[in-house]
Order: structure tokens, then C-alpha cells, then sequence
């Protein structure tokens, strides 16, 4: 991290003016918490990324139709149930939403962004929502981040948030973020969610552009199972009460920016893989040497999701044939006999063959929690860094064992 | 099965002229058959299909190579293995073994076909390779088919082969195959490799446009893990001694051979899905009311694929919000709105959304061993069958605790 960005507390209601809480309302049977609202005090430039499965939650349609301006004072989001292939009903429910939160904080509902996550193909409990977030409403406060970040967590094992402060013109600006998920999709709770926050004044546009890049280098760079949810949602609102010089034209102010949040939101990513389900392994996959980053992504993408290679890092066994093979199945360019790998720092392939490595070196590496795989494919400059999970005993079970 | 073609046994060396044999010369520690011959007596026309990774082993290239006249006489074929990723010595290995093949069968070297199947990354034993070729060729008969399924087997539990008869123009033919694989890669023993015998006299064109079709009605149409092998191969070979008027412009006859060979490369098939690693299910999934059959067919693959639906399976619980999930993912056209998913004949999902069904029968379903799920995108006409596995603590105790 740049000695500009230090890290502080609040999560998402680190930024001046931005409340949150999160609440239990009983979508979840367990009784945890299921209802998170975070609340910005000043109306904000806002965006959003989405997923790109073609089954879309009903929250992911009412969000984009409400983000048509660019702006938004509010999200709602519940846990619990991802209000997804519940057909025309469920899309009322989800504008429903938006419309108790814009009375219930006397904003227009327009300015109410909504994210659900969890059981697909069951109705929200609208009148425990509706009580949930009229409670929600009263419960908002400046130290409510964290309330909020667990009332969006499904099978998730800890909260996720995290906040810094950087300069910008002589101002201090702060932001929040805080996520959800654990595989793609989680056991039917579908869905990796993100909020992040910001009391930065930024240009609309310019706003959109930086998360955009953000979200390139890091939620999109994370991958537990290969599975896209139908409710992947990422949000960014900036209220500008940091009172910076607009950033926009200001080139210097961009970089700091653009550097922070996607410091933030790599942190999220980061956090998401390392509660990966049933995970035992951080496992890092940087390809190099190719001819686009685009390339480089999706040949590690392809070692990253291939189970034989994430059974083989469960198991500890430097199975570079795997990797090898895993190369050749995806869709990039490669020269076989110009592929070289590392495990950390030792070669395993040079020149598309195997050599001879230090197999104590190499057993003591594949023990520890971290695993780096550098992959060469000697074409070109270009280079991308992907994070994944192994695959496990425990992803079997959380996932064959969860009934519907 | 037509009730014109029947079962006969003798797998490869079913049909006239075909002799086999399986021995273990060493390769594989277990002391188990690792070198599988078979050879035809009368020189046959021949095709093969090979991986599309890649990374392609040396033998893959070798046999390309020798193919190119469209002719052959025997294959030969090493298990423990894969003879892949071991560059330059490599090749003259796979080399090296078509030509100890043609000096101890008095054929050119050019009409010896070679597959390897096993450990990715170390060089053949040839020495051991060498004794076991001759002791193979000594061993060749008439009744070996069995012994030669059983010596290219891998991580697979039972052998693989079968055997039919039907008439064209008066003339019994026969046509044997056998087949190895349990996983698209297993446990860096890679690999599904495939040979397919016959007496029919076929036009070498119409016999590739022929075996071309079958395998993409059939092991083009299975899959266990997504991953495919570096050394993945079927061969034909058609050696004429059936003596029917040759399969070519005799469009009846070419149907009735057609479907014949689609029976057994079918069958073949089937039988690789039911020895899946670690598999308790078999899993049909059929995609209709798709735009094209390469539509439904990647639809299917990618519902196939998805290790959430996979784990769905294996735990019993009727998870549709998966599968809703992976369609949407694939890269086919869909409209959401227009889905139905069936589990046997129980709608799970109308247009879309999910309706109520009778938890009893489908629970009792889902404890069966075979599955069957219909998806009706209603968008067209066209539809395509996969059969897969479940995703089960076997898949990963084999994938993980196997050693390189």
C-alpha cells in the first residue's frame, strides 16, 4: 500500500455522512442478522457493476433502472433469500423495497439501490421485510458498518470491511467498503455483494471509470468455483462532503483515487478468496509473457478453475502436468515448448518440459497455507494475477450436504 | 439398439482379421498390463480424433503424422505414461515405439498408430517399452481384445470394451471397440483413449465423415470435469474382410454402419460416465428447444460442469436455482423467462420461475443412481444429450491424495 493510504476503522461509515445498520427482521431461521441499509446523509454520484449471467436477480433490475442518473442516497440489501426466479411478483418486491426505504428516510425511491443474496426461487417475506427495514431505518448510525457487513453475510465465516484515509488537495478523504461471499455462489445463497463508500467529490463519469478498473483488478480477478451468481452486485456512492476540488481534470488527484480504491477493493477481493468455502489454500496464479492482459487472464482463470489442479494444491502434490494441461485447454494463444512454471521461486517446466526440482523445497511450499504458480508463457509482455481456493473435502460437504 | 445390430463378444478382435494382446512389461510399479497391440492382418483404411488441447502429447503427433495416407495396420499402446511435456526425446520415443511395432510385425512404421495414457512429465521406460512390444507382438490373438481393454487402463475400475454384428448387402460385419477413462483427466493419468475395430469395407472418406458423427454423438458428449487430457484419442480402423460391397455411394449400407458405430462409440461412452472418478450418480442432461444443437449442446455442458450442480447431486437436493444459474452463465442465448427445467418428469421450474412440486418424489429421484434433468429453453428446436457424474469426496480424495 502506498504511504499515502493508511487504514481506518468503520467500514462503509468510515466517509463523513454515511450511516448504516443492519438488522435481524427473520428472512434468515437462524435469526442472524438479514437486513443492512447504508445511508448517505448528502445525495452521492453513484454506480454499480453487475453480474453478467444472463439470469438475473430481480434486485439486479430494479438497482440498474435506478442508477440510470447516477446518483443514490441508499442501499438496501437482505440476506437470506436472493429474490431471484421469483418471476413478476419478485420484481414488485424488489421496487417495494426501494419504495420503504425512500418513506421510511424520506428520499425518492429512485435514489434506493437493492441487493438480495441467498435462496434462489422463494418470495421474500415482504411484511418481515418491511418491518426489517423500518427498524433498519431507526437503527442507522455513524458506527454502523460492521452491523451492516454481517447482515449480508450467507455462508460466510467472517465479516468483510475494511476503510482507509488518503489526501487529496490538502482535504482528508476517507473510504469504506465492505463485501459478501465465499464461493461464487455459495450454496444456493448465492451471490458476492460490495458496497464501498467514499466522502471523495468526484465527476460522475470519472467516478464510474476508476471503479470500473477497480473492480477489473480485483473482483473480477477472484475465483472460488467458476460460478456466477445471478445477484453479483458491486456498488460505489460518493457524497464529495470530503469537499475536494471536484476530481476530474485533476489528473494527480485521479491517480490517489483510483490507487485507493482499488486498494479497497482488492482488500475485499482478498478477503472474499481467503473464506473461500471449504478452502485450505490461498492460492496466488500469476500468467506473464502474454500477448494482451486479456490473455494472461484467461489462461489463469482456466489453471485457476480446473479441479484437477485445485484437488491436486489440496493434496500438496506438484502436479505441474495438471497446470500444463489446464494451459492448453484454455481458449488463449500458447506455444507449448515455450511454457515455463514456477512453484514460488522453482522451475518446474522450462521450455514446456519438466525438470528436475527440489522436491523438499517444493512438498514444504505446497504445505504452507500461501502457494504462488508463476506461469511464462514467453509470447509477450502482458501479465495477470489471479487469486483462487483449493478444492476440498469441505467444499464437497457445504455444498452437497446444504439442503434447499 | 436397432434390432438389426446384436451384441457379439470379443471386443476388438470381434471383427475378422483383428488380433490383440495386452501384457505388463514394468511401466506401471503395480506389475498391471501396461502395453496394449492390436493389429489388423489386412492393411485398413483409418481415422483418429484426437485432443483439441493444446498441449499435445508426443504420440498424438505421431500418429497424425502417420495418418496421413489414411491407412493403417496396429496400434500400440502404453499405460503409466503419457509420454507428454517430455519434448525432443519424447517425440523419438513415440517414434521409437512405431517403429519396434513395424519391425516385429513386418509392417512399415508408418502404419503403426500410437497412444500413450498415465503420468505427465517423465520420460518412457524404453527399454522395458522395447521387451514388452515384442512380448505383445509374440502374445497377439484372436481372443486378446479383453487382455488389450484391460492393459490401457488407468485409474479405471472395470474394462471397458464391446462388440456388435449387423448385415449390409447380405454381409455379416462385425464391429468391436474398447475404451479407457474415468476422469476427462485422471489423477494426472490422463486421458480417454478409444480404438474401434471393423471388417466392413468402407470408402476411407465416408469412413471419417462416419466415426466423426459418432464421436460427437458420443465422447464428445460426456464429461466428468471439464478438464480434457493432452493425450486424448480414437482410432478406427476398417480392414475391408467382411467383403461387402464397400460403404460409400450405397447410402443404406451407409446408414446401417453409421448407426452401428454410434451404437459402440455410445456405449463406450456410457461406460467411461459410469466408471467417473469417485461418481455415485449418472447424470443425463438434456437440453432442448435450443437454436442449434452446438447450443444446446454447450448449455448442457455448462449445467454438466458447474461443480455447485454437481455437489446438488451427489448431496440429493433438487437445487434448481444452480442449474437456473449455469444456464445463465453459459454462452448460449437464453431468455430467462422462457426456461423450464424438468427433474425426470417433475416440473421444478415453469417460465422462468420456480413451481411447487411433490418434495417426496422428487427426493426419491434424487437417491436413485441415474438422474435425468430436461431443460426446454423454447427457443427452437434443436437439442443435445450429456451424460455426466456427480462431484463427490471421492472425486477429491482420489484427485488429492494421488501422488505425482
Amino acid at each position: 500500500m502506498s504511504q499515502d493510504i493508511s487504514h481506518v476503522a468503520g467500514g462503509v461509515t468510515a466517509p463523513k455522512g454515511f450511516l448504516a445498520a443492519g438488522i435481524s427482521c427473520g428472512i434468515k431461521k437462524s435469526g442472524n442478522k438479514d437486513v443492512a441499509l447504508v445511508f448517505s446523509t448528502a445525495p452521492a454520484h453513484a454506480g454499480a457493476l453487475f453480474t453478467t449471467n444472463k439470469v438475473k436477480a430481480a434486485p439486479v433490475l430494479v438497482t440498474k433502472e435506478h442508477l440510470k442518473g447516477g446518483k443514490a442516497q441508499a442501499v438496501v440489501i437482505n440476506s437470506g433469500n436472493a429474490n431471484c426466479c421469483t418471476g413478476k411478483l419478485g420484481l414488485a418486491d424488489a421496487s417495494e423495497m426501494a419504495n420503504l426505504v425512500g418513506i421510511a428516510l424520506n428520499i425518492s425511491a429512485n435514489d434506493v439501490l437493492v441487493a438480495s443474496t441467498g435462496l434462489i426461487g422463494i418470495l421474500l417475506p415482504m411484511r418481515k421485510v418491511e418491518a426489517g427495514i423500518s427498524e433498519a431505518a431507526v437503527m442507522l448510525n455513524s458506527k454502523g458498518g460492521s452491523d451492516a457487513a454481517k447482515a449480508i453475510m450467507t455462508t460466510d465465516t467472517f465479516l468483510k470491511e475494511t476503510a482507509v484515509q488518503f489526501r487529496i488537495g490538502g482535504k482528508t478523504i476517507k473510504m469504506g467498503g465492505m463485501a459478501k461471499g465465499s464461493g461464487m455462489i455459495a450454496p444456493n445463497l448465492a451471490t458476492m455483494l460490495s458496497v464501498v463508500t467514499t466522502d471523495a467529490r468526484v465527476e460522475a463519469g470519472a467516478l464510474l471509470e476508476a471503479f470500473k478498473e477497480a473492480v477489473n483488478t480485483s473482483f473480477n480477478l477472484i475465483t472460488v468455483d467458476g460460478d456466477m451468481s445471478t445477484n453479483d452486485t458491486v456498488i460505489i456512492m460518493a457524497n464529495g462532503l470530503a469537499e475536494n476540488k471536484e476530481i476530474n481534470e485533476d489528473v494527480l488527484g485521479r491517480e490517489v483515487f483510483s490507487e485507493a480504491l482499488k486498494h479497497v477493493t482488492k482488500e475485499l477481493a482478498e478477503l472474499i478468496i481467503r473464506d473461500g468455502e471449504g478452502a485450505t489454500k490461498f492460492i496466488t496464479i500469476e500468467v506473464k509473457g502474454a500477448e494482451s492482459f486479456s490473455d494472461a487472464k484467461e489462461a489463469a482463470m482456466t489453471v485457476a478453475n480446473s479441479n484437477l489442479v485445485k484437488c491436486a494444491f489440496f493434496g500438496g502434490d506438484p502436479n505441474w502436468g495438471r497446470i500444463m494441461a489446464a494451459i492448453g485447454n484454455s481458449k488463449v494463444k500458447v506455444k507449448p515448448a515455450n511454457i515455463d512454471i514456477y512453484f514460488g521461486d522453482e522451475p518446474m517446466v522450462m521450455a514446456g518440459t519438466g525438470v528436475v526440482y527440489c522436491a523438499q523445497t517444493v512438498e514444504e511450499m505446497l504445505k504452507s497455507r500461501e502457494i504462488k504458480v508463476t506461469i511464462d508463457l514467453n509470447l509477450g509482455v502482458e501479465k495477470a494475477v489471479v487469486w483462487t481456493t483449493d478444492l476440498t473435502h469441505d467444499y464437497i460437504r457445504l455444498n452437497a450436504e446444504y439442503k434447499t
